[in-house]
């Protein structure tokens, strides 16, 4: 394995797979990156068995040659000290050497690295996809419905299912559901899909589309979403992202979205936002971080927090209101996740009363909801 | 206490109180912010008891009312959820009282905070200093001082004296030394000071003018420097800083600092500290983080790291070489502090053995000078 490669797409590749890498050693190959150059050119792959990253330096981009192949050959390398290497690397050209015992040279300007390698043999395989069941949607499409979901997934592993997004597919209309039992987040959209396409209870780990949202963070254009039994991959340009999915059956959840309530309000989202952000600063020295709106008919919401030993805080918040007036208390924290995760300026609020879940949605649109438990207070 | 002010002025000045504001409960009133408002204006300390942190926001400044006193006092208020409430509060005014049992409202546009103070009288009072012992110099000069010497103070509560930098001053001439027996920093300069002023053994705690450099980030102009028995004041615009003196006397350091070697290289400062971080990558997963220069008469050196299992780095960096081939080992982290801090593009370096302490300098001047301690190797 010998090839020359242009430093600067090495150094942008390796940080890509390097989201993958394992930082446990528990199986202490998938601590390394996996390297493979043949005629395509430069594959490299990191894991940690949930999920992988896949990314090919292409031979050529556009009118530059970015790797120059003498030998095809694969190695793996020590993943964070081997990217630590590439990105302190002088020089534009980075000649990259494998012996038969996978010793590693990587020479560059006046630096000249030996790395010891390991088997490429050791590495588990990439999962292999039929391409039966695919659909694409725009990059920019699928950050936004990762970004307006994935925080409501349960962080208790002993949750199972919970602690993953639901993906449902149904006459192309692709549906995210995240939920961890207190609150509840949903985003539909329509997609380009073969005809009779469907995907049911498709739940891809909450961790997995987390890192998905940060490495598709510059992609622009299209990427396809291919499924298999228990595997999902994502596809952009020169990029592979590979989740294993939760097995277990997602509750149904369109039974516990209200219909209508007692009091609808609307509301501006950055000045509700800042006034729970505020009254957070007081409600999270107390023990259980809540506050309480009181809406009001005269057409405000009062947001209140106190805490024993430290004070109290009251701010009013001027809103349209629609009903009775109604009083309860939730998790801060909760709001300020749903309410930074809506894409509108204004939002329409429906509370079902003091102890029933409540509805947050942009005011212009059906696509995206967010729903609250309210906590019981004295 | 009643009063209004400015909301950006009070942002500013709480940030830079809250660096000295101790976050362990040890004393519990010391994590609170102490303020008095009077007829200059507003004051804000925080304090740890090692350092203190003493703000003004005057009255007015420019053209512009900073302060609008009703009636003068003092308060204490809970450090960390005031700075986070004064952060995030709106409005452009805050309005600001506390009853006589020190509950404290702050009222800004639509919010209203009530936080619990207390006494004023429990805080400890601010030294006071007759300024006999005082002299000038301009704050960057000081700042790059303490950047040129801090990093080199031991870190080991148990070194006493050697925590802090030592600062000496004798004919108009300020010098800083700063040492762990490993490595030594050393920087002068010539400051305004009266005649016959001389300084001897006055030892500041390291952490103590890493806070300053810090709060000095931004200031201009001259600062004042005034000694007491155990205590040092910094006065800049509106801003004292007090430390506390380490007790212990400091050690001759003039004679461990060789005046003449085998051997002399001039090498540019970034080439080698460029080739001595990625060196460190592989001496950091060894045990020691220990690299070796080999020094060639032919004018390079050799930049050497290896580590079991791991691997092993070879450079070549060119420099001016005067005198014997030597080969030495050392401390790589200490020998990449020493070289962030040289002002100059180029260094001189003044090896004296293999196993006796070398001597690197900005190649231009003699005013900064590090040394460092080889290390034996196999």
């Amino acid at each position: 394995m010998k090839f020359r490669i242009c430093r600067t797409a090495l150094t942008e590749a390796v940080s890509q797979v390097s989201k993958a890498v394992s930082t446990k050693t528990t199986v202490p190959i998938l601590t390394g990156i996996h390297a493979t150059v043949d005629e395509e050119g430069l594959w490299l792959t990191g894991s940690n068995s949930d999920l992988t990253i896949q990314v090919c330096i292409p031979l050529r981009r556009d009118d530059k040659e970015l790797v120059n192949v003498d030998t095809m050959g694969s190695v793996v390398l020590p993943g964070r000290i081997f990217s630590d290497i590439v990105r302190k690397l002088p020089g534009d050209q980075v000649e990259w050497d494998v012996d038969e015992r996978w010793k590693t040279t990587l020479h560059s300007d006046q630096a000249h690295f030996e790395l010891k390698g390991l088997d490429p043999e050791e590495y588990p395989r990439v999962p292999r996809f039929d391409e039966e069941q695919m659909f694409s949607l725009p990059a920019e499409l699928l950050k936004s419905m990762i970004r307006q979901t994935g925080f409501a997934v349960s962080t208790s592993e002993a949750r199972g299912v919970l602690t993953g997004v639901l993906w449902r597919l149904e006459s192309g209309r692709l549906t995210f559901v995240a939920t961890d039992s207190i609150r509840l987040s949903r985003k539909e959209a329509d997609v380009e899909v073969p005809e009779e396409l469907t995907l049911e209870n498709v739940v891809i780990p909450g961790k997995s589309l987390s890192e998905l949202g940060k490495i598709l963070a510059d992609q622009t254009g299209w990427v396809d979403v291919i499924l298999a039994d228990n595997q999902i991959m994502v596809r952009s340009d020169h990029l592979l992202f590979f989740s294993r999915l939760l097995d277990g059956t997602y509750p149904d959840t369109n039974r516990v979205i209200p219909k209508s309530g007692k009091t609808e309000i609307r509301v501006s989202t950055k000045e509700i936002l800042q006034s729970v952000d505020r009254a957070a600063l007081i409600s999270r020295d107390g023990r259980d971080n809540v506050i309480k709106w009181t809406v009001k008919e005269k057409g405000v919401v009062q947001v209140q927090s106190a805490a024993q030993d430290v004070g109290s805080v009251l701010e009013e918040v001027d809103a349209q209101v629609d009903g009775e007036e109604v009083s309860l208390s939730f998790n801060a924290q909760y709001m300020m996740d749903a309410l930074r995760a809506v894409d509108s300026d204004e939002i329409r609020i429906l509370l079902t009363g003091t102890m029933t879940p409540f509805l947050i949605q942009p005011a212009d649109r059906e696509d995206a909801l967010h729903l609250i438990v309210p906590i019981r207070t004295r």
